[in-house]
């Protein structure tokens, strides 16, 4: 282990569900916590009213219409002139085409990663050898997979995709409820408890396996990533301990993975089930472990090392659910929501924002990775959700309702924010195929990559992320160009270290416009960098001189 | 070899562009041939005009239009009363679903069988260790792998799928003069010649390793099929000589393919070059030597062995060229078709289908197998390529245009004339994958399969029978039943034998309705068989009932 610096001294309190650090038991009595920065609560809230103002003002929503559908024009006829142009630079890059330029699947379900067909082949591959190994603990009693195939009156032999039942068709369309519950194999929650949670009776070891099955064919492949997400809930303190034990344990890690951790909004149903007194409880048993393990290495190996390989938290659930809260300055403090009622997903994402703005900079100081905000947004419900993520995420998964607030859609626009956008599993729960924004989000400029979710309901093929990429090529006849400038999106987004992005898309990387882009690393033309940088400098330089004429 | 009898006495002799069988020299001197049925040129003219004038009727188009509304409303209903019903039958199937559901790829092209990574792949594993092979004589110069790369100023290693360009994008639809030249890799013909043709320098020994590892991708998914087609040009007798000696000597046969031989529409090209001095030379070109094999196995053992596993002919070329010439009983004969004009396709369509037709009922006196006639129809071009396919095809490839004559639909439907769609191909050449009608005839109940055409051109994935699966499944949103009906028809309407019908499909295959379905092999629900069923029978009795009430 590394050297990193220990302060045993230190201590941490939660207030007002944020974590504060204090440099010794004095510094906590005397309330002087150490300086760590966060936007308070108030900021942040007057910042959202302002977004939300905006969105809603007439002739701002006209201008940035106006300035979309000019972006959208634009794009056409710089395709008409410059598509060959393009397709001619793209030839003459040795050695690199769509097959070796790197992409990342920047939105994927650990639970979900493997197809149907993997986790039937996987079940069955079980039982020939384990058919007599305990393997679930349930009432008291312990039984063997045999017993299990036993009480569900199934011949693991005689599964097939269609019993399994976990592929999303028709009837999920809309419903989020039903969604959830294809993970759960055969209908069963058993087999869903035995092979795809990490904390169950054999220590999450087919879970372990089924993974690094899934990394072992993406290293295989070696031009393909995944940034899976695993759980933590907030049930309980000791889930990270739990966690990162698997974790290390099993040896998960691969080259060609990053560790996303995705915390449900199902305050709700902890606190239904008396399981946490109030929604600070839950922060708490979510974040206190990480700020342990950050000023504490040497106490918790495991965690310490496994959050080397986590880049980033997610926030998810079904965002169609209606909140009755209205969240603001005045709304409860966590430690006073201890009603039923779940928060509205704005009040998590602040709270979860400003958690993980703290450690980062605790994190910092100590030489540490930090992490990134990268939440479930617009896949679904109010617009709102898409203005609390501009004000707190390095980028979001879905972003579909950017379709519906033109100020929103420009917002995003200008300040790149990337969006991770899974047309497939948008097609099989909220919206179709072809009414999908994404190939007009890429034409006009916003940064999107392309991720598969949930390649166990959704996709066919051994490829999965492959089977993301035909489609959308396919579908929307998009060209090489777009296709590399997709995949180009995916690196950048993705929590890849620095290192490996300058290997993947040049040294220059960080740098705007073609000066950035190594064409001979990304398979992305030159023309098509310089389009991007120029036509963006342009409508930041309009807003300036609006800016500079209204003084 | 088996024991086939020999008739050396036998005499061939083409007369107004069919072959005829002679006992002997002395019945070809009293031109007494043998008794091989097939429809002359008069009886096809006549029932092509009935059935063109009976697309054209317009009471008949009405009827035919509402009929066909109904069954779509129809399987409507039955949908949504049914669907838990069939998906609850299909998930109490041991051990079956649709990934081990045999599916046969119906339209394929051999010189396009390999996805353009496998393509490329291929050509820069033959170039590390074949780089000083001789593989090409131009102009009487030998050149080496080397010299061919060299004198396209290019290194095998830098080449790239974008360098490649074999792949059909938005240059391509409409466009099917640019789509035949994506046969060239590199834009070069050096290579289609090296790599994709049977009979050349090497003879075609890459070609026969590329389609053989094809073969073996088949072989190991075990559930796939595929019908790749094999030109014969009618330039010269000897094609056939050639070709089943590539085959034998290569051992190009796997157990997971059945071959069709495709026959180019380009009379014109080759009368303008002067190889043939009338359209009879090139019918006699193709069916000759295959009399010839039939009748005298002994002198022609290749092509004896090799017709073993050809199950049919196409007809294939750009459908939307445009033929000055009306084609009727009047039409010079093929004797006297000595102009540089290509005759139209319903000509083509005749004179192969009747030669077809005698050929098999020599063959079947013989005890040898027979041939399906099985052209391409319908992709583009006039509706009277379908007229003359419904009276002479057993099945066709695309069907596209059946879209636009509700009376040839509804023909298509009552005869159950299978249809192998290829939709990705279309999406890149005729119409758009939204517009494709595969679905509406799917659930109309015509008798569609799913089939890829030119992998190297449309495909992106490893596995690009499953992508064409794949994309239909997502963005049509079919059931598992749906996709399992159309893996069903495309085994029913494979050159595939009798006898692996029987095991991929149920023994009673044969059968109508749900005592031909075994559900165990095809997943597909015996509730949607006794729909098709009933549904059809319902519509043939309508008909007699109208035939009885007029009478």
């Amino acid at each position: 282990m590394e050297n990193v610096p220990e302060n045993l001294n230190y201590q941490m309190k939660m207030k007002d569900g944020i974590i504060y650090v204090y440099e010794n038991a004095e510094a906590l009595s005397m309330n002087k916590p150490r300086c760590l920065p966060y936007p308070d609560l108030e900021t942040f809230a007057i910042d959202m009213s302002h977004v939300l103002a905006m969105i809603a003002d007439g002739p701002t929503k006209t201008y940035c219409h106006r300035r979309l559908n000019f972006l959208g024009s634009k794009f056409y006829l710089h395709e008409m002139l410059n598509e060959m142009a393009e397709l001619k630079e793209l030839k003459g890059v040795p050695h690199r085409d769509f097959y070796n330029v790197r992409k990342v699947d920047t939105h994927i379900h650990a639970a979900a990663c493997m197809n149907q067909k993997h986790l039937l082949d996987f079940i069955q591959t079980t039982y020939k050898t384990d058919a007599e190994r305990v393997v679930l603990e349930k009432a008291g009693l312990k039984l063997t997979l045999k017993q299990v195939f036993n009480n569900l009156n199934m011949d693991p032999y005689d599964l097939t995709v269609d019993s399994l039942d976990v592929h999303a068709g028709r009837q999920t369309f809309h419903r989020f409820d039903k969604f959830n519950s294809k993970y759960n194999p055969v209908g069963a929650s058993e087999l869903r408890e035995i092979y795809l949670k990490a904390d169950n009776y054999i220590n999450g070891e087919y879970f372990a396996r089924l993974i690094k099955e899934v990394a072992h064919n993406l290293e295989e492949s070696k031009y393909q990533h995944a940034e899976p997400r695993l759980s933590i809930y907030g049930r309980s303190p000791e889930e990270w301990e739990s966690l990162s034990h698997w974790f290390i344990q099993n040896k998960v890690y691969s080259p060609n993975m990053r560790w996303i951790i995705q915390v449900p909004r199902i305050y709700d149903i902890f606190r239904s089930r008396k399981l946490v007194p109030n929604f600070a409880k839950m922060l708490e048993n979510v974040f206190l472990p990480l700020f342990e393990a950050t000023v504490n290495p040497q106490k918790h190996k495991e965690l310490h090392v496994f959050l080397k390989y986590v880049t980033g938290f997610d926030s998810v659930d079904d965002e169609s659910k209606h909140s009755d809260h209205m969240f603001s300055y005045k709304s409860p403090k966590p430690e006073q929501w201890t009603t039923d009622d779940n928060p509205p997903y704005s009040y998590y994402l602040f709270h979860m924002y400003a958690n993980i703005m703290v450690l980062n900079n605790l994190r910092k100081e100590r030489g540490l990775s930090t992490f990134q905000f990268r939440p479930h947004c617009g896949e679904a419900g109010s617009i709102t959700h898409l203005v609390s993520a501009f004000l707190t995420a390095d980028n979001i998964s879905h972003g579909l309702n950017l379709k519906k607030s033109p100020v929103l859609q420009y917002l995003y626009y200008l300040a790149q924010v990337p969006i991770a956008m899974s047309p497939l599993s948008n097609n099989s729960l909220f919206l179709e195929y072809s009414k999908n924004p994404l190939r007009e989000f890429l034409h006009k400029g916003l940064c999107v990559s392309l991720s598969t979710d949930d390649p166990m309901q959704f996709h066919y093929t051994k490829e999965a992320l492959m089977e993301e990429y035909a489609i959308a090529a396919q579908l929307w006849k998009l060209s090489t160009c777009d296709v590399c400038e997709i995949a180009r999106n995916s690196v950048l987004q993705s929590g890849l270290s620095h290192e490996e992005k300058k290997h993947f898309l040049g040294v220059s990387y960080l740098k705007d416009g073609p000066e950035g882009n190594d064409i001979r690393r990304t398979n992305v033309a030159q023309i098509r960098m310089a389009y991007r940088h120029e036509t963006l400098c342009n409508e930041l330089s309009f807003l300036v001189d609006a800016v500079k004429s209204e003084v």
